[in-house]
């Protein structure tokens, strides 16, 4: 069974990301941390990783964005998931027994709403793993503490979901990149993110962001990131729609690198939208 | 004296922002969290307060952005101030002693090198505050227990310095806003924050960029947000080297609005660099 790694645990949104991109066949390597993960491909521990990059609330994990430049791996893939949270409770417990929430600190964000109307007393606390906090409460064996995760983490850990979609939006996606040691030389990719290093001059990035529009080169995201030890100065990771290995992205390329904007390719794909 | 909102406490580096900007003789109202600080100017607990909204490795604090859209508060100056950590500790407490590290998690995460390197062993844990992580490892009264803040804290809190300046990264610096319930009107104003939300087809941000370039106003920042409510959709929050009155950026956001991109003040004030 192929070996992934993700961030987090069993039932987990990583576990369903990684499952709905390889099939159910596979063994996760569950990591405490975006670091570990990426350290986990490195050494072999796992063939490859899944890892969030975005959610359409909360916007860029810059964290990931950090490692994705500091190691080398190649983004081979991309997984959308929906993000539905549910209040999960032992077995038998209803939402007036609850005086303790447990979560991950952004999925107790998005359901701030419901938590400021339904749970105002409650207090919160913090954990790294929204599955993770499942398991804990399971273990905790009191019904007055519950969870926030998603049906998957209830329904593993056999647990009682209190309350269904208690997202204040529910247009909440998240976005993970497939993570390999090797380039996705499919020819079906037709995504690519990089890195651009602009000149450092007024005008440089508009300038780079005409070499595409030239090119009729649609750009999908657009991030900047601050470049550490040049304060002030910041690089852009862009996710493009075009392969890597298109005439257009390659003739693009060149120009951006007779401009002086340094480019780095972070991996080419196919688009899962 | 002025009453200025922060997220912290006294001694924190907040605080040295607001005494920075204000000078010395001001009253700082500390709260716990971002949301706080904004939430304090309007109900008028404050007369304004100061955020930061940027370090120079960190990146962007996406939250202090998605407030200053969701509150109508104005940024009336800015401040930067360089950070520098030191790890402090009971009087005569040695860096052998040390076996827990206490501090914010951006500031242990900033000395990580060190941490690695001097103190491998040592758990760490995590404050909401590097001021008021000091002034814990003081009442706890054992020298086993350090914590990681400015020399300011250390002197407020009359704790030891045991090595100062442990950032792995020198060009460490903060940046600051100032808001406050109305606009800065002055003439010296020669920057301005704001919002563009372009029109939703390809290359509207080039295009955008476009107008900027054309009236030749610099732009020193630009963060991409997404939009609530619409996955995958962004707005941009630029900083450009204009005042919100100059004929300059007056002509650009009457042109923006000609190609449907929406633009929103955040204020205009004086570059502090």
């Amino acid at each position: 069974m192929k070996k992934i790694a993700i961030q987090g645990y069993k039932a987990s949104f990583h576990d369903q990301a990684a499952r709905q991109f390889f099939g159910k066949d596979i063994e996760i390597v569950p990591c405490d941390t975006f670091k570990a993960v990426f350290e986990a491909v490195h050494n072999n521990t796992a063939e490859s990783a899944v890892v969030a990059i975005e959610n359409s609330l909360f916007g860029s994990i810059n964290e990931v964005y950090d490692l994705l430049l500091a190691h080398k791996l190649q983004i081979v893939g991309e997984v959308y998931l929906r993000i539905e949270h549910c209040l999960v409770g032992l077995p038998g417990a209803t939402l007036s027994d609850i005086s303790e929430i447990h979560s991950h600190p952004v999925a107790m964000a998005q359901c701030e709403d419901y938590l400021d109307e339904h749970l105002p007393q409650a207090e919160r606390f913090e954990h790294h793993d929204t599955a993770a906090s499942v398991d804990d409460v399971k273990k905790w064996g009191d019904k007055h503490k519950a969870a926030i995760a998603s049906e998957a983490a209830a329904k593993l850990h056999e647990m009682s979901i209190i309350q269904k979609n208690i997202e204040t939006h529910h247009e909440n996606y998240t976005r993970f990149v497939v993570l390999d040691i090797k380039p996705n030389k499919s020819d079906t990719a037709d995504k690519t993110s990089m890195i651009l290093e602009t000149a450092d001059k007024p005008g440089a990035l508009y300038s780079a962001l005409g070499v595409f529009a030239k090119q009729d080169i649609n750009l999908t995201k657009l991030q900047s990131r601050p470049i550490v030890g040049r304060a002030w100065k910041y690089m852009f990771y862009v996710d493009v729609e075009a392969g890597a290995h298109s005439n257009a992205l390659r003739k693009a390329i060149s120009e951006l690198n007779r401009q002086s904007c340094e480019t780095i390719i972070l991996g080419s794909y196919t688009s899962a939208r």
